[in-house]
C-alpha cells in the first residue's frame, strides 16, 4: 500500500474542477487508448450523467470493494483503475457480484471510471519503465514495438545492464518496497553477473516467452512457465503481480496533476494493495 | 400505445409496497426465468441498492428513452420490460449510447429492471396464447413442447380453427388494435377458411419454420421467409414486431395487482408504442 | 406489379434472336459478377443446353412460382431474377420444395436463368441509385465503396438533400408506387427537414448500421433494428423488400434492349410483386 | 465393365410400368436412406416431373457422362447410381461441369436419379457382404454394428476364414473380375495362412482404421494408410475403388426385378467402369 | 526439496527386480489412468526397450534436467514423474530444447518414464487427500466427484474443520515444509474460525471456482482470480505449485515399495525442488 | 526397390566424417526447410547427443522397420528419409507403435535422423523435376511458383511436351522402373497426342486441381479425383505413391557426395520400396 497524499500544486484555479471530457482528452494524451490490446477494455467505462464535473480523482491498481468505499467516503468524482473493473462483458448489473456492486456503486455515486490498462504499459514513460527502472540501464527499449507508434512504444521492455542478481534483488525489494520471488535458472547463482533483462508489469508469461535475457522481472507467473525459463538460462523475479504495477501510480500522480494544471485534486488510493503476502515458516 | 391506467385494486395495505426480492419472487412465481430460451437475458437485469422497497411499478415492451423519462417522472421502483434493455453484454456504460444511458438512468435513479421474454412466451396464458385469442380457438398446443415443464407450455402456439381469412384479419386487427400485413399463399384469398393456424410473437421466421397449417401469424418475417411460408401454401399475417405483444402487458397487469395483493400500484407505460406506422399512398 | 409490356426497339434483325453467352456477355457488361458480395451466388445460374439462343427475355425481381409459369407460358428463353433462385446450395432437385421445383422447370422447359443480385446494387446507375432518386439529390456516393472499382461504386448509398421529411415520404410512394412505413427519430416530425440520406435496398441493416444520417430508406429491417436507428437520431422508411428493388426493373429494360440491339425481346413479368399488403384496421 | 444384359423375368404385367414413387418405396424397403452415413447424400436425387412412370431402370456404379449417354439412348426412365452424382451441393447448373451436365441431362430427357451409397453398404445382403464373398467364410459380422437397426447390418464386415493368402488373391481376382494390388505385411508370404479379414468396399482406409485382422480388402488406400497396416501385422489388398463395388449390381439386379414383380425392366450399364487399368512393365 | 532415501523393505527376493510392465500394471492399479482428464498425457511416456527389466525407480515431481543427471547417475531404470515431461506433443527429438533433451536422455540411458499427474490428484489417499492433511479434517469429500467412479474419487476436495485461520497457516507451513502465501478474505483476519476449506494441488483457479468455502488452499493461483475469492468470502492459501504437490511422494514411495513386494528399489528424488523461493525484504 | 550401391568418391578425406550441424547446414543449402508446407514436419527430427559426427549416411523414402534395421545393421549415423517420419506430433515413445519404434531405435543406436518432404518436392532440380523427366521436355515451369524464391522453385510442374500418349507411358515405366496405371481422359486413346502435363509426385490430387492439361502424372489419387480429371479432358497416369518419389534420391546421391567433398559414406537403403505390387489376373 503506497502513502496516500493527495498532490495538489499551487495554481490559480486551485479546487475549479474540469469538465470530465476534458480530464478525459488529458488521459488520452499522456496514454492513447488505441495502443491497448485488441482483448482489452479500456478508456472511460463509466460516466455517471452528461457534463459531469471533476474536482476529485482517486487513482488506484485495482478496484476492489474497499477502494470503493474510500472512494465513496472522499466524495472523489473520478476513478482511474488502473485494471480496468468490467472485464468480462456484464449481461447486468445488481447486488450479487462484487463486480457488479463496483459498477452500480459508480452510477449511484456518480463517479467516473477510467481505466488504461496496457495502454499505461505500452507508452514511453509508462508501467514498464517504472518497472525498469529497479535496474541500472544501460540500454532499453520494448519486447514488441508498437506498429506505427512513437519510438520507445510497445509491449515489454528488454534491458541491458551490467549488475550482480544479488544487487538486483535487493534494488528490485526498494522499488517495489516488497518481497521479491526468484527462481535460479541452472548455473546462476547471487554472484552472476546480469547482462540483459526482460521486463513485463503484471502477467508475463507470454509477453516474456523466448526472451533471449539473462533474467526476467514481472508480477506473476505459472509453475511451468518459471521451469520453461530457467531450463533456457533464465532467471525469473516475481513481485506478486499488482506489486510489479502499483508504483506506477506515484510518478503519474505528479505528471498528471501538471498536466490538469491544478484543476482537480489527484489522490492515491490508501486501501488499494497487493491482495497476497508472504507468511515465513519459522525455523 | 395501449392507453395506461394503473390498477391499484382496493386492499388494505394500498401503498405500503413490498420488497423487491419479494417481488422478483412472484415474478419468477408467475413464469420461471429457467424457462428462458439459452440465448436469452431474463431476470433481475438491474438492482440499484441492497433491501430495495417497491411501490410503484411500470409495465412495457421495450424500454426506450421515452419509457425511461416517463419512468423517473413518475418515479417508479420498478420497471418490468418485455424485451431485455441488456441484450448484448456491456463493456461500458457511458452517455454515448442509449441502451447504456438506460442503464445509467435506471442505476441513478433507484429503478430496479426486470425482463422475461422468452419465459413469458412460453407459459400457459403468456403472451403466445393471448396472441392466439384472436382467432376463435378449438384447439391449441405449444409448437415447441418445453421438455420436462407443466404442460401447455413451450414455443409458439398451433391452434385449430374454422374461420374464412378475412375474419380472421378482422379480428386481428381488433386484438392488436392496429393494422396487419398480409402474404396470401398461392391458392388462397379472403374467402379461404382456415383450419390451422401457427402462432408466434415477435419474430417467429425460425420457430414457425415448417409448421403445416393454413395461417401463420407473427410479429415481423423477412422477405425471403415469406416467400417460403407462401410457396408451402401457408399464408402469413404480420401485426409489426411488438404488437404481437404489447396487448399481452394489460392482460398481466391485473393478474400481477392480484398475487403481488395490492402492495405496489402497476401501470403500463404511456410512451411505450411499436415504432413503425403504416403511410398509405394516396390514391 | 409493375404494368408489364415486352419493349423491343425497332431494329432490321428483330426476332432473331442471340446467343446465350452473348447475352451473358451484356449482362456482365453492364454488371461485373466479381462485384458481388462473398457470400453471394450470381451470374448464370441455369444453362439447359449448349449452343442456347436467346430470343425472348422475362425480368423479374424473385422466381416465384407464378413468375415460373408466367415464363413458361410466354416460351421464354432467359430469366433475369435480380434475386438468386438458387441460394442455399441444393443437394438434390425433386418436386418436394418449390426451389428445387424452379430449377428443374427451367431445366425441363429449356429455359436459362442468370441472377444479378449485388453486382446491381453496386454498380453506378444500378438499384440503389434507382431507390435514391426517390429524393432531390444534391450529392450522392456509396456507404461503402468498392476498393479497386470504377468512382461511384460500392454498397449503399449516402444522399445529401433538402427537403422535409412528409415530402420524402410522398415521393417515396410515388417513386415505388406503394405505402411506405414510418419510424420518426425522437424529436423527428412530419417537418423536419431532412439533410442526409442513407440508402440501401433490400434488407439494410447491416449496411446501414452506424450510418450518420437524419434519415435511412431501405425495405425491410428489424424492430430492434429499427429502435437502434430511432435512438441515434435516425428516421426509418421501409418500402417492403422488394418495393425498393423492383422498379429498378423498368429503368434496366430500356437499357438492356439498347445493348442488345433488339435481337431480344425483354419482357417485365406481370405476376412478379412483393408478398406483403397492408390491411388498414377500420376507425 | 459387366456384361450387360436386362434381366426382365417373364410376368403378367410386363412392359406395365411403376410409379415413381413406389420404385422408390421399394428402394427403401430394400436398404433405408435412413442407415446412410451423415455426411452422406442418399435417396431420390432427381424427380424431373410429378407422377412420372417408371419402365426401364439403369443400373450403374458411377454416373460418368458415358453412362448418361448410354440411359439417353436407351431411353431409361431411372438411373439408380450407387455413388451419389451430387455430393457436394450445387450453387447453379451449367454446361461447364461435368456433375452439372450429368444433372441437366437427367432432367432434359425426364430421366429420375436414386442414389443408395452408404445404405446398401450396410444392409445385410449388400455391398459389402458382397465383396465378402472372395474369400471362404467360416464367420462375418459388421466392423461398426448400426445402433438400433436389425442384426448383421453396419459398416464394414470382419470375417473368419482359413485361406492361405496366395488362395485369397486369386479367388478375389476372380470375383470382381480384375486385378489386384497386394501390399504384404512384414512376416506375411504367398504361403501364409490368413484366419482374419477385414472388409470395406470402396475407400477403406477410416473404418478399417485399427481392425485385428490378418488381411484387408478394400478399393483404395492411401500410401500412409498401407504402411500404418503392414506394420500392424496387416496384409493390404486393394482391388481400384470402383471394383470392389460393380459386382454387386448384377446380385441386386435379380433381386430388384423380383421386387418390382417385373414392372420394370432393369438393366445394367455398359459403359460403367473402374477408370484405372494397370499398364504392366514390359520385362 | 525432500530428504532423500531409498526406501527398500526387508524381502527375499530384493533386488531381482520386476519387469516394466508389471510395474506398470501395479501403478495402474494404485491410480488408474482412465481417471486422468480428457486434456492430461498420462501412463507410460517413455519405454525404451522391449521386456525392460526394473531394479531402480526415481519418483520426482517435475523431472527437470538437475534431476534427469541424478537419474543417469543413480543409474535407475524407471522415472515417475508426477507432471508429465511430454504435454505439448513433439514434432522432433533435438538438443535445442530442453523436453526434447529429457526425452532423448531417457531413450539413450534405456529409462522408462511414467507420469500419473491428474490421476493421482482424484483417487482417494492421492495427492489432494494429501495435502488436505495439513488441516484437522472432520469430513472430507470431493468437489467433483468422479462419474462412475470408486466413493471418495474426484477433483479438488471439500473439508469441514474447526480451526482459527493463524493455526492453518502454521500447520500448512510444516505439512509442505515451506513458506506459504495469504490473501485473507474482507472481514478475515488470523481469529476467524475456519470452517470449509476447498483444497486443490497445483493450479487450482479453476477446479475451486465459486467454491462455497472460508479458506482455499492449492498451490498457485492468479491475481485476478485471488481478488474473486476474497471479494466472496474466501481466503486463499497458496503453496506455490509443486510444493502443493510434493511431499506426497514421500507417503507413495512406502506405499509402492509394499506394492512391488521390495522386487524395486524406490527413491525421492534429491534435485527435485519448487524453483521459486521468496526474498524478503529487509526492513 | 533401387540398387543399392553406397556412392564414396574418391578424395583425400574419405572416412573423416563431419560435425552433424555441418551436414544439416549443406543439406540445408541444397533445399531450405523454409520452403516446406506450412502442414509439413521438416529438417532436423532427432539428434540423439550434441556433437554427433556422421560418417554413414543411408537415403530412403520411407523410413519403415525393415529400412531401420538395415540402419542398425549397417551402423549408419544419418538418416535422410523423404517422408518425415513423425508427422502426427507425439505423445508417447513405447514400443506399441511402430512410428514410436522407430524414433526410440534411432535414439537409442544414436542415429540422426532428417527429413525434407515438401522443401524437395518445390526446389529446381528436386523431386518434380526428376519425376518430369519422363518426358521430353520442351518447356517446363512450377504449377504454384513459390512466392519470394529462386525462379522454378514451386509446387508441382507444368510441361510442354510432344509425345504420343502411349510413348509417355513406356517412358515413364523405365523411368519408375515400375509399372504404371491408367485412367484415359473420355476421347483419348493410346495415339493422342499429348502436349501438356501436369506433374505432381507423391499424392497429387490438390496441387494438380484444374491444371489444363492433356495428362497429369502422379503418384496416388483417389477415385473421384481421377474421375473428375477424366471429365475435364485430362488422361491421369499413377506411379504409386513412393515409386514417384524413390529414383530421385540416387540423383540426390551423387550431388550430395561431392557436396559432403567424401567426408560422408552416402549409402541408399535396399530394403525401402514401394509396399503396392499388381497382382495381374490370369486370362
Amino acid at each position: 500500500m503506497l502513502s496516500c497524499v493527495a498532490v495538489v500544486r499551487s495554481m490559480t484555479k486551485q479546487g475549479c474542477g474540469m469538465d470530465l471530457m476534458q480530464v478525459v482528452k488529458q488521459l488520452e494524451r499522456f496514454a492513447p487508448t488505441t495502443l491497448a490490446e485488441k482483448w482489452d477494455n479500456v478508456g472511460l467505462l463509466i460516466e455517471p450523467a452528461k457534463d459531469k464535473v471533476v474536482q476529485k480523482i482517486l487513482l488506484t491498481n485495482d478496484l476492489t470493494e474497499p477502494v470503493m468505499s474510500e472512494a465513496v467516503d472522499k466524495k472523489v468524482d473520478l476513478i482511474i483503475s488502473y485494471h480496468p473493473p468490467i472485464f468480462k462483458p456484464l449481461t447486468r448489473i445488481t447486488m450479487g457480484h462484487w463486480k457488479e456492486r463496483v459498477v452500480a456503486s459508480c452510477l449511484v455515486n456518480n463517479i467516473a471510471l477510467y481505466s488504461p490498462h496496457t495502454a499505461w504499459d505500452k507508452i514511453p514513460g509508462g508501467v514498464n519503465d517504472w518497472l525498469a527502472q529497479a535496474v541500472d540501464i544501460e540500454d532499453i527499449k520494448p519486447l514488441i514495438p508498437e506498429p506505427g507508434a512513437e519510438p520507445d512504444t510497445g509491449s515489454g521492455r528488454l534491458v541491458k545492464t551490467n549488475m550482480p542478481l544479488a544487487k538486483i534483488v535487493s534494488a528490485l525489494q526498494e522499488h517495489i518496497e516488497n518481497d521479491v520471488h526468484m527462481a535460479c535458472a541452472n548455473g546462476h547463482n547471487s554472484n552472476f553477473n546480469v547482462k540483459t533483462v526482460g521486463i513485463c508489469a503484471g502477467s508475463g508469461g507470454s509477453v516474456l516467452q523466448g526472451v533471449p535475457a539473462d533474467l526476467v522481472i514481472t508480477g506473476e507467473m505459472s509453475h511451468h512457465e518459471v521451469l520453461d525459463f530457467n531450463h533456457n538460462g533464465t532467471t525469473v523475479l516475481l513481485c506478486n503481480h499488482s506489486n510489479s504495477e502499483r508504483g506506477f501510480l506515484r510518478q503519474f500522480q505528479g505528471q498528471f496533476v501538471d498536466r490538469l494544471k491544478g484543476a482537480c485534486s489527484v489522490m492515491i488510493s490508501e486501501m488499494d494493495t497487493d491482495p497476497l503476502t508472504t507468511k515465513q515458516r519459522a525455523n
